[in-house]
């Protein structure tokens, strides 16, 4: 059960870009499990991808094709990650590529290949390949939804922001997609999603605003702390709704982007913890009065980790004393533990190191037995401010991963 | 349930050494939560203590007494840790000593105060101190399995080793307890654990032969990650069974006391994740060919700390992909996964950054199912070793800190 509001919203289609799918029976019967994107000539596209070491093999070949194109498709398959195969999954990977530039007649080079699901196993690269052109027959520009599911793996559901913005006139369109539930804790990148709007935008820039977004959302956002071997994100600016290309920070409009995305970016990432394995809670924990970032990340995913903070939330418990403990051991150097405070939402729990005076258990049991809730945790040595998204941990989560292979 | 053989040994009485308990009311009826060591005139005794930064007060307390005497006794309650409490905590460790120190006609300083349980609540120190007397009362040499019994909190059973020693024709006792079951990530120390020998040894040797012996035993444990306020280890020499003093790392006598030990301290903190909250598998971690221990460090941790590896651990689901995943995000720079191999037991899960080629389920499956199982990886750029000790994650563990507090 997903935790507050998670409904899909209506889908705005991008100008420029076209989404076919099929049943390529990757790892299960009866579902669309192959997705392909088609963009418009002159797309610019950037991605991010895991910095995990045993990154896989999709991740490899999009890195490299990136380098010295601007793709034209996207082909993103569920149920097998071909991560941890070697040599066969390099070459499993690009013959998805070589396959699908046949049947378009474009350079392999021209296409970005993803993989999501199981770590370890090799894919089926006959079924994956003779997926690709009824996928192709099916290519619409209304089928963002479609996209949404067929890239789903142990999600319950579907995950998508949309929104529609004008610019001196223009009616622009951003709209994205985003899978992952458990194995999340992003570096640098997410599990997968995909984002594009129809605004002409610079390639430089394009890769510029998926950075900055991607370092408000995706990663500021953990389930597990298991960062994925697959995780990508990717940005796409198709520029086919018209205007003159935005190619500088100083274009007026680059702010607006910035703030649309920023949203769009944000809700996409919030979403994959609401729909975190096994959640029942929405946490938010801000850390702020800190000396910079890295010490605010750093006791704020130290909180998000902690088995005995993520259980006691699930039990609505206030056992603060394990909040407090997490702070302490989260490696931040000289903490004046008598500076720091801690709220769960508006009660304060923690001042001086100890208890705060007027702090009662009912008003605590009180905010953890809500489902959505803010850990708000202030240093007392600095201006600096962090915030990061997680869920609680439930006997679902145990459930879901002992329980069938994701 | 604890997994493996659990069973507590003959516990050899160690001269210079009486220990008494009684029962507080800490926090529950009817159980003696009170343990207190009487240690002979000229032992020698040295400590490692956690190092978060919300360490409890008795922790402070300990340091500062240590710095100026040699302790006389040590005060333990169990049921409240006595941490994140301020200056009202501080105060009430104090007070234990000071109450401990009239009724003993000694200095506050020869006394060592020990908290376990709830953090944030403040000692009921009127029962507490209450409670010293009859536990002075009660003191006698033969009583190593009361204080194991005493100190426990989440444990399902009480910790004890306890080896005997010929050296020079004399025979010496070396005799320690341990608990620990949840918040277990020793940083530099453990939960509690007290260890004593009859030998002679200098004061010096004893605190080296405790860093040595802590960094290959409760230095390489973890349950969950979650890094104590209270971890304590002490190590006792009361020279009370003769001998003249050990005072030099070339004493032939020093290696004999640091292999007895060894195996003393690497038996306590195995006890821990044997009765691990939750644990139904006992799991060592060794990685080998690393450049440094460090590094080999952080993969092992980063493997035991992994909820996905854990819950299939638990599922007996030989998904080693996310072994391989947890490897790739432990943060080591340039991990060449070709070179890596990884095995469970004795059956090669990973080669060259893929599945080995005579790797099978059914083998995977074999190990994964036992009650106990040895994760090796050789990482292939360097002579560097290191092992750590972890449990899985169940049902049980969500259950026993989201049911009641701990």
């Amino acid at each position: 059960m997903a935790v507050g509001d998670v409904t899909m919203p209506q889908m705005h289609v991008v100008k420029g870009v076209k989404i076919g799918s099929a049943e390529a029976y990757v790892r299960y019967q009866n579902r669309r499990d192959l997705v392909i994107f088609e963009l418009a000539e002159g797309s610019h596209v950037a991605g991010v991808f895991t910095q995990n070491a045993f990154c896989a093999a999709p991740v490899h070949v999009c890195k490299a094709h990136l380098q010295v194109t601007n793709p034209r498709y996207l082909v993103i398959n569920t149920g097998n990650a071909n991560a941890g195969t070697g040599k066969v999954g390099l070459a499993n990977a690009e013959a998805t590529c070589i396959k699908l530039a046949e049947l378009t007649n474009i350079s392999q080079n021209e296409i970005l290949p993803f993989s999501t699901g199981v770590i370890g196993e090799q894919l089926p690269i006959e079924r994956l390949t003779a997926g690709l052109q009824p996928a192709l027959d099916s290519l619409k520009e209304d089928a963002w939804l479609d996209a949404a599911t067929g890239i789903m793996t142990t999600d319950t559901l579907p995950k998508g922001a949309s929104e529609q913005f004008e610019i001196d006139g223009i009616t622009y369109t951003m709209t994205g997609i985003s899978k992952g539930a458990g194995m999340i804790r992003p570096n640098m990148a997410t599990m997968l999603s995909y984002v594009a709007t129809d605004a002409p935008i610079s390639r430089e820039l394009v890769q510029l605003l998926l950075k900055e977004t991607v370092n408000v959302s995706f990663n500021r956002i953990t389930v597990d702390g298991d960062t994925s071997t697959n995780d990508s994100c990717i940005l796409i600016a198709t520029g086919q709704a018209g205007g003159i290309e935005i190619s500088s920070i100083d274009d007026s409009r680059y702010a607006v982007i910035l703030d649309v995305l920023t949203r769009v970016m944000k809700r996409l990432a919030q979403l994959i913890i609401r729909d975190g394995e096994g959640a029942t809670k929405f946490i938010t924990i801000t850390v702020e009065g800190g000396l910079n970032t890295q010490e605010c990340c750093d006791i704020a995913y130290s909180i998000a980790h902690s088995p005995l903070v993520k259980t006691a939330i699930f039990a609505s418990d206030p056992n603060w004393g394990r909040i407090l403990a997490a702070i302490g051991y989260a490696g931040v150097k000289n903490l004046d533990v008598e500076k720091i405070q801690v709220w769960l939402d508006d009660v304060q729990i923690c001042k001086d190191g100890g208890a705060a005076a007027d702090y009662t258990e009912e008003a605590g049991a009180r905010v953890m037995s809500q489902a959505e809730m803010l850990i708000r945790v202030n240093l007392g040595r600095g201006d600096a401010k962090d915030t990061v998204y997680t869920c609680d941990l439930s006997y679902d989560y145990v459930k879901i991963n002992a329980d069938y292979r994701s």
